[in-house]
C-alpha cells in the first residue's frame, strides 16, 4: 500500500462526506473528504449504521490529547459493501460487513500472530489522528462510506440487526473479550458488572449468556429496575451502599468495571471471592488506588483490557446472532448528533445512540 | 482440640522459653511461658534455626496494629523433632522438621481443600495476636521448642541446610508460589525482581533454577554487584535509571515486587510485555497508584500473592534441596537479636538474619 510518486491527495481519488468536529469544541458539522481508491485487498463499503461510543466524546474534545482535526469520529459501523477489490476472498458486492476500532496493525508482531491486533503497538485506529499507511488521517464512521482492507471487516451474521448490532464492534468486544480470556465464560460463576451504560449493559447480556449469574453494581439507584426487568440481572447493589456491599463481599468470581471516572476500588475488590479477577474496561484520566493488603490476602488479580482481535471479534458477532444480543439502541438521524452527543455527556440514553447513516446522511 | 473443664493454663503443662516483646518498643527480652501437651496428632520439637523475617519488624512495633503482647516473633523455624502423639503418620523422633507462617486452619473451607490454607480466612498464624483454637495465644520460633498439629509441619530434605533453608519456611514460599501460580516457572522466561533483599534474593535463585533469565530492578546502585554475580542474575536495573528503565521497555514477561514501601507502580509496569504479570508481594502501608490506560492497552496483569499452602510448601523446600538453593543468611546469637533488628530495620544484613536458637537459647 505504499505510494509510489503520487501524493496521498491523488491517491484518495473517490469523495466522501461526513460530518466532522474542526476544533476542540467538539461540534460536529458537515464535512467533505475524500478516501482510497479501493485497494487489492480493499472493501469498499456504504456505512448503513454507526454507534456513538462514549469514546468519541473524549476524541472530539482532544481530551486524550492525541486528537487532529479534522475529525470524523465512528468506531462502530455497520455496512454494506459496494465493491471488492481483486484479492478480496471472503467479501462479495452487496454483502452486510462490520468494522471495529481499528482498520490497520503491522500483522507480522506477536500479537498480531495471535491475532490479537488490538494489542499490535502499530495498530491503526479507524480515526482520530491515526495515519493509514500511505500517511494520510483516517476518517471513521460518520460518513457515506468507507475503505477498509480485508483483513479489518467483519462478516456481518444474517439475522442481527444492524442497527442494534453496530456498538458491538466496540462495546461488545470489549466486554466479550476479557470475558473470554479471562475464564469468566464459565457457566454457573457469578459475575460482577460495574456501570450499567453502554458497555456494561452489553457485557450483562454476555454474562447472562455465558450462564453466569450477573449482579450490577452501580451509583445509580434508579438502574435497579432496568437491570434486573431489561437486562435479567440477578441482583443489584447500589456501589454506595456499604451494607449491602459489605453483605456481598467474597461472592463475585469476577468483576468487569465499565466505569471510566475515577473511583474507589477496595469495596468492589472486596466483592471478589479469593483468586479472583478484577478487569478494568474503562481509562479514568488519574491512577486509581490500589489497596495492597486485600490483593495479596486474597490472591486477587486486577487487570486491564482493551476491545479484541479481528478472529474475537467475528466470533463475538457470530455468538451475539446466536443469543440474540443487540445493543439497546436509540437511533437518530445525523443531524441531531450534537444533541446526542451533549445528552451522552450526561449519561442520558438507554443506552447506545446509533446514527442511522444510510436513511439521513445525504452530501448538501 | 476444645477444652474441657480446664483452663488454657492448665491445658498447658510443658514450660517453655524464648524471648518476647513486652510493648510496642519491640525490644525483646528473655521470657518464660507455657506450652500445650503433645496432642494425639501434634509433633512437639526442639527449635534450632529461626529466621528473622522483615515483617517481624512490623509485628514487634504494632505497625499493623494487631499485635498482642508478650509477643515472640518467629515463623522461619527449623529443628529436630522431640516428641509425637499417638496419631501422627509422617513423622518421629528425631526427624527434621519445618514450620512456617501458620500453625492451624479450618481444614474445611474450599481454600483448605484447595491446600490453600494460606488464604483461609480462619487460618492460625504462628505468633503475634493469633489464638489457637483452645483460646491461648501462640507463639514463635524466637523459642526453645513448639508444638504444632502434624498437618502444618514440613519434612525438612535432608542435604537442605537447616540454618540457610529455615527462612525458605516464608522468604521461599512466598516467592516460589506465585511463580508456579501465575506460570513464571517455565524455562526461557525473562523475569524481572524489584527488591535484592530476603524475598527478592530468594526468588533471584528460584527463577533461576526454573530456568529464567533475571532482571533485578533496585534502587540502590550498590546491589548490581552483588545480584550478578552472587546470585547469577543475569542484568541490573536502577529503578530511578529512566533511560536505562526506558530501553527496557516491554522485555519482562512477570514481575516479583518485593518491595513493602510505597513506591511507583507504573515505570514497572513498562518493563512488562503485554499480557504479562505484575505480582505484588511486599505490602505497603498505603494504597499504590495504579495507572490503567497502560493496563488496557498491553493486558496487563497486577495481582496479590501471600505465602503459600503447606503442601506447596513441602514442594517449594525438596525443590529448594535438589537445586541447592537456600537464602544467604548472617547467623546470630540471640543475645545479638536486638541490634539484627535495628539492623534489619536499615536493612543492613545480607540477605537473612538467622538465630542459632539451637546452640545460643538458653534459660537463666
Amino acid at each position: 500500500m505504499a505510494s509510489s510518486g503520487k501524493s496521498p491527495e491523488e491517491e484518495h481519488p473517490v469523495k466522501a462526506f461526513g460530518w466532522a468536529a474542526r476544533d476542540a469544541s467538539g461540534v460536529l458539522s458537515p464535512f467533505k473528504f475524500s478516501r482510497r481508491a479501493t485497494g487489492k485487498k480493499d472493501i469498499r463499503f456504504n456505512v448503513l449504521y454507526t454507534g456513538i461510543c462514549h469514546s468519541d466524546l473524549h476524541h472530539l474534545k482532544n481530551d486524550w490529547g492525541s486528537s487532529k482535526y479534522p475529525l470524523v469520529p465512528g468506531h462502530e459501523i455497520a455496512g454494506v459493501v459496494t465493491e471488492v477489490g481483486s484479492e478480496v476472498k471472503s467479501f462479495k458486492v452487496g454483502d452486510k460487513i462490520g468494522v471495529g476500532c481499528m482498520i490497520g496493525s503491522c500483522r507480522t508482531c506477536e500479537d498480531c500472530a495471535d491475532n490479537l491486533e488490538n494489542y499490535c503497538s502499530k495498530k491503526v485506529l479507524t480515526y482520530d489522528g491515526a495515519r493509514y499507511y500511505d500517511g494520510t488521517m483516517t476518517f471513521g464512521g460518520y460518513s457515506d462510506h468507507m475503505t477498509v482492507d480485508e483483513h479489518f471487516a467483519i462478516h456481518w451474521p444474517e439475522n442481527l440487526p444492524l442497527d442494534g448490532g453496530a456498538p458491538l464492534l466496540c462495546a461488545g468486544i470489549t466486554t466479550y473479550s476479557p470475558m473470554k480470556y479471562f475464564g469468566l465464560d464459565k457457566p454457573g460463576l457469578h459475575i460482577g458488572v460495574v456501570g450499567l451504560g453502554g458497555l456494561g449493559h452489553v457485557a450483562v447480556k454476555f454474562a447472562k449468556a455465558f450462564g453466569a449469574k450477573v449482579t450490577v453494581i452501580s451509583s445509580t439507584p434508579s438502574k435497579k429496575e432496568e437491570a434486573l426487568k431489561n437486562f435479567m440481572a440477578d441482583s443489584f447493589l447500589v456501589s454506595r451502599d456499604t451494607e449491602a456491599m459489605q453483605a456481598a463481599a467474597g461472592t463475585l468470581h469476577g468483576i468487569l468495571d465499565t466505569v471510566s471516572a475515577v473511583h474507589p476500588i477496595l469495596p468492589l475488590l472486596s466483592l471478589l471471592k479469593n483468586h479472583s479477577k478484577y478487569i478494568m474496561l474503562g481509562a479514568p484520566e488519574k491512577p486509581l488506588e490500589l489497596p495492597v493488603f486485600p490483593m495479596l490476602m486474597g490472591r486477587k488479580i486486577v487487570a486491564g483490557s482493551s476491545i479484541g482481535g479481528i478472529k474475537e471479534t467475528q466470533e463475538m458477532l457470530n455468538f451475539a446472532a446466536e443469543h440474540g444480543i443487540t445493543a439497546d439502541v436509540e437511533v437518530i438521524p445525523i443531524d441531531y448528533v450534537n444533541t446526542a452527543i451533549e445528552r451522552l455527556a450526561k449519561n442520558d440514553v438507554r443506552y447506545r445512540f446509533v446514527i442511522d447513516v444510510g436513511n439521513t446522511l445525504k452530501a448538501a
